[in-house]
């Protein structure tokens, strides 16, 4: 059932394309507009389905009831601001970004109806040339409500993220981004890290484990720097307590203690049965 | 084509189960009996068809064609002190541990046909359950020859891993443990720290990154103690080449460089792509 006359993302990469597409495949929106700093990113966006027209310039927003703001997280503000005397009055306004705090804070000011969304469903695969509508089936949605959202409008985002086939978890903007420190940015600052450490005369002698841990590795590296920046002192935080970890695992292989190293393994082990 | 009349397998956990279900299926050899510290193992082992015969102590190496030590790699020395005088002269003695440098020196001088191999086709999952003929197919195997080794064991060993499925790459020892404490051990340092550094309450927030990038975290730990400690040396220099790595990507962060910190990414991200 159509929730929305006109949708319009801007940022149609990975995740904005996907949520065009899927948003099709649900039949949420009469029409859905897209707008990319990549002409090719919006052309091949519509191509595939996942847009019906393209729009050249920020007024593309005129008369939507739904803008997803899909760029990376640096541009988010921004945009906010270009397009904040343009909208209709009950127009809500979502962004997809992966850090929360700075960007919810300042677009909760610039809008009347803002959620802050960070759909976990992305890939180190990018572009819209990768989208696929499926990634957000069964995937976890955080949305990141304040005192200062709209009720109305969180109802009416809990219930597309529902639609379009996410668990839907809320969560504070600030617990939002220690968490992703931990549990995605930290992650792919040991991948990069990983990869840059391995000399590359030894790579023909990788295992799958090898390249298992090293997957996000792949990830689009302006994009993540951004996310990294965006995110800054939870990340040195995370970066900082996994260092220690680290130093405590070397010392006890440094003084051959068997004993202490197997039971270090063990918490690492028993922890990573409950992730499935 | 048989190769062999009498095949022994000391250790029938994931590879060396593994391991006798390959050589089955390949009829590479007449008879295979299994030895195990866990009686299950062997058991489970028959029942699968990966050996034919479950011995009850090391005397079944008597009359053996080939015997292969799989068991994890610290008790592979121990094992082969047993085993040197109850064995026919022209047996082919291969270990698959995953450490070369240490076994390799000892085995050499213990036996005539002694020729050290690591099939890098190991997994998180353990035990003979998971065992799965396959796993051999298009992986590598590492054949680690000194000047001690007899050239026609040599070749023979070579046909076998070729028969079962293996692509072999030749390799001195110590040249080897250098490249897996890099390709392997560390990989598996850095999943068991990340493991360990998230917090608990923030777990059910991982995304595929995270579960990718710990999966190796899943292996058994008193195993990869054991190896970690076999390859102490090389690995303590990986793991401190990677926590220099480490800082200056944090520095980089710190500083809030942008521009050094998409450079750092950009390294990994293109040895990345070559792992493919």
């Amino acid at each position: 059932m159509r929730m929305f006359n006109k949708v319009v993302i801007i940022g149609t990469g990975l995740i904005g394309g996907s949520l065009g597409k899927a948003i099709k495949n649900k039949n949420l929106a009469r029409i859905i507009f897209g707008l990319s700093r990549h002409k090719k990113n919006t052309r091949l966006a519509k191509k595939i389905g996942a847009i019906d027209i393209i729009g050249n310039d920020l007024r593309i927003v005129r008369g939507a009831d739904l803008i997803i703001l899909a760029t990376p997280p640096d541009a988010i503000i921004d945009i906010a601001l270009k397009i904040k005397d343009k909208l209709k009055k009950d127009c809500i306004v979502i962004d997809v970004g992966s850090t929360k705090e700075k960007i919810v804070s300042k677009l909760n000011l610039i809008f009347t109806n803002f959620v802050g969304c960070h759909p976990l469903a992305g890939s180190e695969k990018r572009g819209v040339v990768n989208l696929e509508s499926s990634i957000f089936n069964s995937s976890i949605c955080l949305i990141t409500p304040t005192i200062l959202t709209n009720k109305k409008a969180l109802k009416k985002v809990k219930e597309f993220w529902i639609k379009i086939g996410s668990k839907v978890v809320v969560i504070s903007p600030k617990k939002h981004d220690q968490a992703l420190a931990q549990t995605s940015h930290l992650p792919h600052v040991v991948a990069f890290t990983l990869m840059n450490s391995i000399p590359e005369n030894f790579l023909f002698l990788s295992s799958n484990g090898l390249r298992d841990t090293t997957r996000i590795s792949g990830s689009d590296p302006d994009l993540w720097s951004r996310i990294f920046l965006s995110n800054r002192n939870n990340l040195l935080s995370a970066i900082t307590s996994y260092q220690s970890k680290l130093e405590s695992l070397k010392l006890a292989l440094k003084n051959e203690d068997k004993k202490l190293l197997i039971k270090i393994l063990k918490v690492a082990y028993k922890k990573r049965e409950k992730l499935g």
